[in-house]
C-alpha cells in the first residue's frame, strides 16, 4: 500500500486493485486553537475527531448512494479509520465548493456591507481555488472556464450537485432540530470514466451547523446527527 | 450650485436643470506615491493629471456617443477641468467592472497559481465591490444577484457594454501602438430611464497601458493618444 498523499486532516493510499483508501486523523483546521472550516492551517488535534469524521461521512455517503448521486464514495472501516473510494483527478490543483444558507464566515466577510451576519441565503454556490497563500481565492464561472479548470457546462453540472448534496445534509440535519447553515464540498473527475464526482469527506469540519442559534462543535455534531 | 459628493479624484455638484458636473482633481490613486489604478487611496497628486484626465475622458466619451454606447457624458469644459453628465445612480453602493486582457494587478495576485504575468486574456470581465474596508471584494453574477444589487439579465447588459466599451478603448491605443492590459469602468442607471449607463471617467487612472513592454504613466498617456 503505498502513500500517495499526505493532507490537513487525512492521508491517501493507493490499494493493489487501483483504488484509493483515505485514513481519517485526529486533526481539524482552524486557527489559535479555534475550529474554522474555512482556515487553511490546522489549528487543533481533537481526539476521536477522525472516527467522527469517518462516521459522519459515512453516514451522509450513504444517503447520497442511495439517491444515485455520484460520490468517490465504496465503503468505510470505522474501526480503521479508512475509507475506500475510486480514484478521482481534482479540477486544476483543487477547488471547494461552498453552499451557503446563512451569512457566515468568508462570505460576511467579504460583503459584509450589504448583509447582515447570519441573514438567510438561498443556496448560494460560490468556488475557491485551493491555494493557501493567497487564502483561497473565490473564483467565477468564467474564471475557471478561462483558467482551463472547469469548462462552463461542468460548472453548471458542480453548481447543480453543490445544491442537491448540500440539499440532503440540511434535510437530514433538520430531523435533529440542526440548521445548516454553509457547508464545504469538493468534486473530481472519475479517473475511468471522467464523471464529476463528489470526493473527500463530508463531517463537521466541513460545515457550520447551529442548533437552538448555538454553533454545534464537530465531535458534538456527530453524536446528535447519530445518535 | 450645490456640491453633492466629494471622490477620491473627483467632485460632483447638482446644475440648476437638474444634472450633474464633475470637476476633476489633480489626485490620483495609488500607493506610497506610486500610481496604482487599483488602489483605494490617493497615492500622489500629479500636476495636470485633473486636465489629462478629463482630455481622455473626453475624448473616449465622443467616441462612445458616436457609436451609440450608452455612457452619462453631455460635454466637457477643459479650461473649467469639469464635465456635465446626466444624473445616474450606482449599482449597490457601488461596483467596479474590470475587462482584461492580460493577467496583471489583483488577477495575478489572485489567481497567481494558474496565470503567467502577463498572460494574455480574452476580454475578461469581473466586478468587484467599491468598499475600501474589505478591499473592493470581487463578486459573482450570482452574489450580485442574490445580494439585489444586479439582476442576472442586468449583469449580462454590463459584462456586453464592458467587452464593448473596453474594445473602443483598446482599438483606439492600438493605432497609437499602445497595448491596453487591463481598464476599470463604472456603470450606473440613468435617474429619469432607468437605463444602464457607462458613468465616472475613461482616463490613464482607470487603465494599465503599455508601450513597446512598458508601462505608461497616466500623463504620459495621454500626451500620447491625444497627440
Amino acid at each position: 500500500m503505498k502513500q500517495i498523499y499526505s493532507g490537513k486532516t487525512k492521508d491517501v493510499y493507493e490499494l493493489e486493485d487501483g483504488n484509493y483508501l483515505l485514513s481519517f486523523k485526529d486533526d481539524v483546521t482552524g486557527e489559535n486553537g479555534v475550529f474554522d472550516p474555512g482556515a487553511n492551517t490546522v489549528g487543533l488535534t481533537m481526539e476521536g475527531a477522525g472516527e467522527a469524521g469517518l462516521r459522519l461521512t459515512q453516514h451522509f455517503f450513504e444517503i447520497l448512494k442511495e439517491k444515485g448521486i455520484p460520490t468517490h464514495y465504496i465503503d468505510a472501516d470505522i474501526a480503521k479509520r479508512t475509507m475506500t473510494v475510486v480514484p478521482a483527478t481534482v479540477f486544476g490543483k483543487g477547488l471547494e465548493v461552498i453552499c451557503r444558507y446563512r451569512a457566515v464566515g468568508s462570505f460576511l466577510r467579504r460583503y459584509g456591507k450589504y448583509v447582515e451576519e447570519g441573514q438567510p441565503l438561498d443556496a448560494f454556490v460560490e468556488v475557491t481555488l485551493k491555494d493557501d497563500d493567497r487564502q483561497d481565492p473565490p473564483i467565477s464561472a468564467e474564471g475557471l472556464d478561462m483558467l482551463n479548470i472547469l469548462s462552463l457546462e461542468e460548472y453548471e453540472t458542480l453548481a447543480r450537485l453543490t445544491r442537491e448534496i448540500s440539499g440532503v445534509v440540511k434535510e437530514d440535519l433538520a430531523k435533529k432540530g440542526i440548521e445548516l447553515y454553509d457547508i464545504k464540498l469538493e468534486f473530481g473527475r472519475d479517473a475511468k470514466t471522467n464523471e464529476i464526482l463528489l470526493i473527500d469527506e463530508i463531517s463537521g469540519g466541513n460545515m457550520r451547523a447551529y442548533k437552538d442559534g448555538k454553533y454545534i462543535e464537530p465531535l458534538e455534531l456527530e453524536k446528535l446527527v447519530l445518535a
